[in-house]
């Protein structure tokens, strides 16, 4: 029997993630692990759940379904102002887990950890006893007192984003095979469905978020949505300009081609892009700060007074999204 | 329908978690939670999951199982000699939850977490797609460079474990009904099914055991395995002395009534009790701060030079477990 031959709990942790841990986790061996925090910093944690089928499919490449669990969670430390420290993995498998899969899942792991400068730190392995379920928890640090909030926006701050708003969701509606992909390329289409499996978490951004931003979230349920949160969660509101949020040449496509797609763009979910507000005064240096890291930014509106939901302006119309957040519950 | 009524994640945070989140977590409303560690600490970091039917079983309590998700963390802490700073819980819910069910979950996790002086900080919740799973991450401190090892036993050490072994495992067996209840009081078969329901981790003993062991961990997947598992990671064995190892009154009538039930009681899992060794001019003052907290700490054995599995000595015999741990995986 295949299954007998694959190794238990401690032989899987020594053989596919030990090697791809970061010095705080004690080569895994221990029962915890144990990270020294720089002085004079605040600990920022966050953990977020990925489930077969809710978050990616079963068709996704192992090493995708790691780099997407760890990328979503280095977005939301990104988002803080946080820099990485390291992250713990629970990880529930499936009965009919391969090492071959298993192997795919820790490159995949290892070379996002690299890539996001933020090792392994511990986890925990067990049956799922359902479909593949996995929970990570990131640890970033910040200098004390300045984690950026969701809460404290500012009436007259600009509304910005970083890279490129609505891809994943377009790379995820791509796979059923609409009418709407014969307008695009094939590397246009190889670009959305990338956006969608691969987030790339702007972990390069957080410093200058710090020093710029007055409130900041990730995009990881819609722009609408999450905009929409981020001005509650302030006691303001929002006027968005919808031409001037930023969309790929492919996005600019698909929304060519069928032009009710903006609203998938701007509603749907798993963009990682940073969502901020800045003081217009800021702008400038928070420009120059991006461009240096190789990140865009876009200003897409204006943070207003006001309890209403935010307003986005297109071809002369007003629209509110009523459900503009994307329920992955 | 009645499922529509149920609130969103969002609602469902506010009304069921956000009352007993701790001051980090931000009322639950920020993409993460902010923690200031204590100056001069390390942080000792944590994740253990827990699927229905392999960890709890679906007819236990929620609040039961909310209180065993955090208890085995708080364990882990505990045997590492930190003090909890917090916790952050990823639960996947299967579609049939209920809001009475969700509200006995919370009311469990605040109960336990008081209890513990582990306040929620953070974490996410999803569908499940499958039963239900939950993932906890716990955050301890402790003094810097003073996390206690797994390790870093010293032969000529005593062994020892705190309250008593083998009653979560007895408790689980009990409830297929095996003729061997029959001799056990009511009172006896509610002690060990409440042994298996509720860990008590032994945070309270974890600044004694920074001062007084060489080497522990907490006992979660079986008393003879684990000691197994601490020897060969301090590249050392153990003698063990079985008639030492402390069985509850209740452990005695089952095993008195069918002695092969010591096996069960020595390999069997969810003990969360501390085994660790201990050099043997500590031992009076380790017992000394036990007996402080209100806990038992025996005598079981002694490590020694070697490379075995640990010898267990009982009626004459040694004997030596092959396979002395629980596999949940």
């Amino acid at each position: 029997m295949i299954a007998q031959e694959r190794p238990g709990e401690d032989g899987l942790i020594a053989r596919f993630f030990a090697p791809i841990a970061g010095k705080g986790a004690l080569g895994l061996k221990d029962d915890a692990a144990c990270l020294a925090p720089k002085p004079g910093h605040d600990l920022v944690l966050t953990a977020d759940a990925l489930v077969e089928r809710v978050h990616f499919l079963p068709e996704d490449a192992p090493g995708s379904i790691a780099r997407k669990a760890l990328g979503v969670n280095v977005s939301d430390l990104a988002a803080k102002g946080a820099e990485p420290a390291g992250f713990l993995l629970s990880l529930a498998l499936p009965d009919d887990w391969t090492e071959a899969w298993l192997a795919g899942f820790a490159a995949g792991l290892g070379e996002a950890s690299r890539d996001f400068g933020c090792p392994l730190l511990g986890g925990d392995t067990v049956k799922a006893r359902g479909p593949l379920t996995l929970s990570v928890t990131a640890v970033g640090q910040v200098p004390s007192g300045r984690m950026v909030r969701r809460t404290t926006a500012q009436a007259g701050d600009l509304v910005c984003v970083t890279g490129t708003i609505g891809d994943a969701a377009l790379g995820l509606r791509l796979r059923a095979g609409p009418a709407w992909a014969e307008a695009l390329s094939p590397g246009e289409r190889a670009h959305l469905a990338d956006r969608y499996l691969h987030p790339q978490p702007r972990h390069r951004l957080a410093a200058a978020l710090r020093d710029h931003a007055s409130a900041a979230m990730d995009v990881s349920d819609g722009l609408a949505g999450d905009l929409a949160k981020m001005m509650r969660a302030s006691g303001l509101s929002a006027l968005v300009d919808a031409d001037r949020v930023p969309l790929s040449p492919a996005g600019r496509t698909a929304v060519g081609s069928s032009p009710e797609l903006l609203d998938l763009a701007l509603t749907g979910g798993d963009d990682y892009e940073i969502l901020c507000t800045v003081p217009e005064k800021k702008l400038d240096s928070l420009r120059k700060e991006a461009d240096r890291v190789g990140i865009t930014l876009s200003v897409i509106g204006r943070v207003v007074e006001g309890h209403d939901r935010p307003v986005f302006r297109m071809n002369g119309l007003e629209r509110r999204y009523d459900v503009g957040s994307y329920q992955h519950f």
